[in-house]
């Protein structure tokens, strides 16, 4: 992901890396998480949940892109490559998840 | 992200969507989250958080790899492209946050 | 909660409270909520949801106690009374939510 | 703990223990833990944490209070009694972590 080390050059021409440390951002991750919950909490009907997020898209995309940030940052300190780890996932799960074998049933059985 | 179009058809083909559901996926990404900061619980010298990261990579990559395979889903649900969230995020940082005012400085005071 | 003083003294008795910080204790929270997650993840049928938890009923209480473990040692570093925390809000709920205006309804409108 | 109870009946009285379903209550109480680190978020300075949370006592007290609330109300979907479940996590935390052996020393080796 191209933007990967646009984050890393602006966060060290401000010197906050000091600040961005892991429990930081994880916690960081927390709290995104919590605040897009708000948006469609309580909701029981997947249409409603759907349409929540439609009438709020642009706290929806704010919240893709804060995450995106603090995973950008929490992967140059862990020397990650986001694409990379990615891409191995879905390699993974490709393997591991044959069509045939899932289709239409989840995992947790 | 080139990849966010995969995680779609990768769920698509096995008719996982229906288990995709916003909350779900919230819930998948605190899991990771929790499970990465096992890793590096209790430890509170900043030197031993990265080494413990380092002797773990293949288990940091993975969390970077699941987090960014559920928010790639949870992003095709709300019709949101990453790459472009992302990129208003670095743009509104970047105006919020100029080197001069902000350098060495955190935001919450 | 007469336990929170119990916790207070087991962490002291073993040096442990300069480990136990509030970010720690956050991230502590959140590894255990992805842990009760676990169990009942990709359900979607609330019945089945229930017999998950009943099956897994030993971890879904650890997941308790865990919780009260860590809100306790929390609690302490902060100096709040979790009871009387607990019975301000139930005070506020009961004035904020008057029966007959929010029955059956809920309050993300 | 004596309130559990009291929760229970709260939420019984206004038909609400259909909004809290097992994945709801979780991501309330992640909400929670994020706007708690919101208070503290980015000190380094323990010291300092300290003083934000003293700054923000009200809010703190509150947390705990939603926390045990959410909990409560979790527990009474679990049929987990919540004091009992502490009782016995205290009690294996004694037995797994003699003093002598851990004094000073976190667990996470």
């Amino acid at each position: 992901m191209k933007q990967q080390k646009e984050v890393k050059k602006f966060l060290e021409e401000r010197e906050w890396t000091q600040y961005h440390t892991p429990k930081e951002l994880l916690l960081g991750l927390v709290e995104e998480i919590g605040e897009f919950r708000n948006i469609i909490k309580w909701e029981k009907d997947e249409n409603k949940v759907k349409q929540k997020i439609k009438n709020n898209f642009e706290e929806a995309e704010d919240f893709f892109g804060d995450m995106l940030w603090e995973l950008s940052s929490l992967a140059n300190y862990c020397e990650v490559d986001l694409s990379q780890a990615l891409d191995k996932v879905i390699k993974k799960h490709k393997k591991r998840f044959p069509i045939d074998k899932v289709k239409g049933k989840h995992t947790n059985e």
